[in-house]
């Protein structure tokens, strides 16, 4: 996002810690069919978080949902233990589901299904796995950007196994997230950890294809946020996801991974 | 919110089932000092929707935060079985708490947090319970609000108990929440239950008494929104936190109740 | 109970400390229909204690039951957090319930299943919530006198909707309970918290509109109780749970709540 | 119980199926020292009816007890999976305790600590495990029974050990309990399994060696249940508990076991 | 096990604290039929370890199985909470099961399902629970030995009453387990617990009764061992479930029952 | 591993479906340093199957190991729901580990234990995650194998920190594992998926780079196995562990990290 001609950029002289321009994303990675396993796979890196997506595809839907003719996606979150610079307990070991994994499955679920035509899908259910394999930060803004992949790839299965039928678009946009924040004043695109931990608002934006919004999750963790502030964040983050959009649909035109 | 003289209001046509205009909000009812245990209470009203809100005050603070002189202020959020059209099982039945629940928790705790100067409260612990007894829509958003004056009550127990210095101000401003959503186009005020299950997009958005954004959290339930329409929601919910901000300056004015 | 002519009181002179005899009810409320959502409800005042009790009320019966052309009858008791002087932490939370949730919720079944005709009741299931709002002293006593409205009012719906044939009679009683204990050596009806926590010798008694016993649970806290205190606390009960039965075919024969 | 001359016995022809008369118990055994493990042991038989008993005693006490100078009695009470006729799933194995449990478990512990003086006893806990090996009806009452044989034998090794002074007299008297019910209008004592599930009412007390009342638990399985025939029922179980006091006194004037 | 005349027993001098020589079982005694309820049931004690063993027979298999006209034999292993010097917290109560416990269970299930045609068997389902009275090293190898005895009784016991056809051979063998060690150097067979706490390596055998292996399950808890202490102990283990396995066909010969 | 020469391999016309002879190991590769949070970890692949190891390391013992002036090695294995053919429903959403992962887990704990000196790691406690991210058989031996490199680095980070003295040895020797099995009569090393569920029998072995067993655990899956069988799974089990520490070995001596 070079400046434009002629006009002032809001930051000229900000660098970060990594030397990223404030509204520059981390360098973007996706390895397409990591597992050979799923119907539908994807290694995602922001920078230094790792995510591993999985779409795990099969026939039928949950009971509440059965004779209607339309299909289900859903979304799972997890970290591994020591993805985190200290580690965390197993949820497993703990024996239950902390509010931020549950909070931040629920989201990746709704993201996806917000671009899935549920008739076109037919009675079948498409399960995410979201794995965090090392963390650090934008965990589930590079989650519901890898899932998209994985769940693109599980779609192009299902039609070759004449699960879906060959006319049938399940798939009725993209959709990529990315997180920003206001650190020290200034609105920031993708952040990692150490920032995280600094911003004094804190946005996570999912958005389509098309460029209209899907979420909007902004929070104040330091001072309450004006109208203005919001503003500057929504740029940033349609910016943002833009480029992850292009970045997603460069990957599914190669052929799928190892 | 009459529309001033000489403009032309939105949607000057639509008239809500329970004959409200779009940017009108239910009837709010602040019962303070509900419950005679907990040192803050209030029992909330917006429409058919009422949530029991007490404020529990304990001298010190959660392991991870002594010693820092520093506070601590969190929320749970429940329903009751039957405060639904149908009943749901409880949670202490099913050995666990749901992801809703967890998410409306930690929003409602994060909400009031940002309102507090954790230095002027001192290692004193408010635990917010918010229990829903009737639900009809809007529930998070009136636990944030009644929340607030059972938080405002038990922070004023607390000084007059001298557990906190008479000089020293933790309350930094007020908080209040709204939802607002988009129905066959229209953007509207305070959806009740029959209205949000049918809203495109849904937004709960917590401002401070100040005007400033805390949370904005909106999610497409059905087709993705604009940035036009993100807009709109915002002004309405401007609006309507500030009506309720003042509603609860109103209250707690009034002595104390039952 | 006014002493006879001639008798001699056996406690002429004590007062409690709320001003009361020994052998007198708390000031006991009922607002029937107080929930808009449940087939039947009612919220029950023993002086300060507050429970609202819903009923529930469904086609069909569980598994274990089906086919035998019988209803069921069920129930659960709950306390809110901060129902008490000191918060308590949720059950949801902890991940089960307590032995006294347990105890109590059997408690409550059994008292209102016995005075249930469930061949008359046909298949179909009632599940009675008793949620503690404010406890101070017989919550489950409360919640059993409580729930027999809710209960009429659920069956009285569920003729009016014709689940129930006009001429069934699925409720062959009426049924209360109340409280009673040895104080400093002294028989009392109704004890709220303070005297409860004092009492050598604690009893609850379930008692028909007939005047028939349903439970008897008496526990000697401090010392063990002979025969003739069995007795005296046996009469007590017997004619406070008379009075509770007058105040509860009160408020059935007025129009339900709002 | 001869009847006494001249009197009339209440059901002089009713004979049970297992040939027994209305007020007689079944055979009772109490294996002392059973276990050796334990501090204090009993394998007790009421019938078919086996409940291992076992007294745990360690120095201290739990938390919120230090520093008061006195001790504590807890009890667990469980059934094996195959003790009754039908296999019933380990709650091990459900990941909870059922409320049945819970409430003979609760039951145990008041009924134990009844008779204990804490003071006496110093800071020190003893735990009671009741398992059930083989259940045919009785088995909450066979396990307080027993378990006074093990606690007695675990003082009396406190005692040896110099873990409690040689003066002190922890155990102020004893305990036992028995069931009784109305079985075809009989009042009939010590119930098994297949006259406990034709009962029209069932009632556990647990009385002291003195006569003296702990718990009185009567409850309507059929109908409820009137003045008189609550006298019967606990005319009956004074006079079991009575020989079950007996019996355990022998017990503890042998030597103990294996 | 006599060393052959002219050979060189290899500890000559050797004696274990309870009087054994390293090559000699400790007491071994079936109480088969102890329980009445079960199909089978057998109290085994290896020492002082005493191990309850039910089998419980019903029609049908899990849901996994039907319809391939197969049986299951299953089983379950806990342990009392004093069944060992210090009391343990019942797995009930924590609300789960432990790795022990589960590795245990696993184990019993598989050695009994080496010896079974379970299309012999037909659509029934056998659970064994082994529930440790009284431990003392080796419950394991107890358990696996008892519950063979229980399964032999449940079977006769299904074709006694024409669940399986009077013809079909469901057992293919008979199996039988003993623990093995390595003290100070010396291999030793079916240790106690005071050995077993001492044991460089630590060795369960499982072996049918035509001398085949069904498990070795070794491990080094102190120092790695070599090829021919592995050696040894297989030797040892060999004779050890010899004298097992005739225990049990000589317990099966005589008739049932307490 | 070429036969030698002269020598007649037991089995020279078997070729396994992946085109390997029956005593020959997967493609193994060891990504030492994968994770750049932990203090030491390993991507470790045998064939398809692919297991992440961290350690983490923390100054500290558990509570019931202080201040014994020893350490403490742990691990936790776990396998990603999609890591498999078909999903799996995660042990966190069901709330408890089941008995394979627990058995695995402390499978894995035992093996590293058995190579450290804890006197000489000091109070320091390492925890071993071996999270599988693809299985395709033998998963537990490739956790083992590649924990040891993990284990490894993580004691070089301690001594780089000063946190062991640098002359200290805590690891005192090296430790691998491999799974072997037999397959229509052939004793085969290191089982993909396909293999192992066809086998008769199954063991994991783990060995020292000094070539002494740690663990030997064979289980009969399809028909018990006899001493000669066992030997033949012993002499390839010794060979393949023997190449795995070589690979270590070859691997600890390269630079660490991504």
């Amino acid at each position: 996002m070079a400046a434009p001609d002629g006009a002032t950029p809001a930051t000229p002289t900000v660098r970060r810690a990594d030397g990223r321009t404030p509204d520059q994303l981390r360098s973007i990675s996706i390895t397409r069919g990591w597992s050979n396993q799923a119907e539908g796979s994807a290694l995602i890196e922001f920078g230094n978080t790792r995510v591993l997506c999985t779409a795990s595809l099969t026939s039928g839907v949950p009971r509440w949902l059965k004779g209607e003719g339309k299909g289900w996606v859903t979304a799972e979150y997890a970290m591994l233990p020591r993805a985190t610079n200290t580690r965390s307990d197993r949820e497993s070991v703990k024996g239950k589901i902390g509010g931020r994994t549950h909070e931040i499955s629920r989201l990746i679920g709704r993201s996806l299904r917000s671009i899935i035509d549920t008739k076109a899908l037919g009675e079948n259910t498409i399960v995410l796995d979201c794995d965090v394999l090392q963390a650090d930060g934008g965990t589930r803004t590079a989650a519901i950007t890898g899932a998209y992949v994985a769940l693109a790839d599980a779609i192009r299965y299902a039609k070759d196994k004449k699960l879906i039928p060959a006319g049938a678009k399940p798939l009725i946009d993209t959709v990529a997230a990315v997180s920003v924040g206001i650190i020290d004043g200034v609105p920031m695109l993708d952040l990692p950890y150490v920032e995280d931990v600094r911003a004094e608002t804190d946005m996570n934006v999912v958005v389509t294809g098309s460029g209209k919004f899907v979420e909007v999750q902004g929070t104040a963790e330091g001072a309450p946020f004006d109208r203005a502030e919001l503003d500057a964040l929504l740029d940033l983050a349609l910016m943002g996801t833009a480029q992850l959009t292009q970045i997603q649909l460069d990957t599914l035109k190669e052929a799928a991974g190892a």
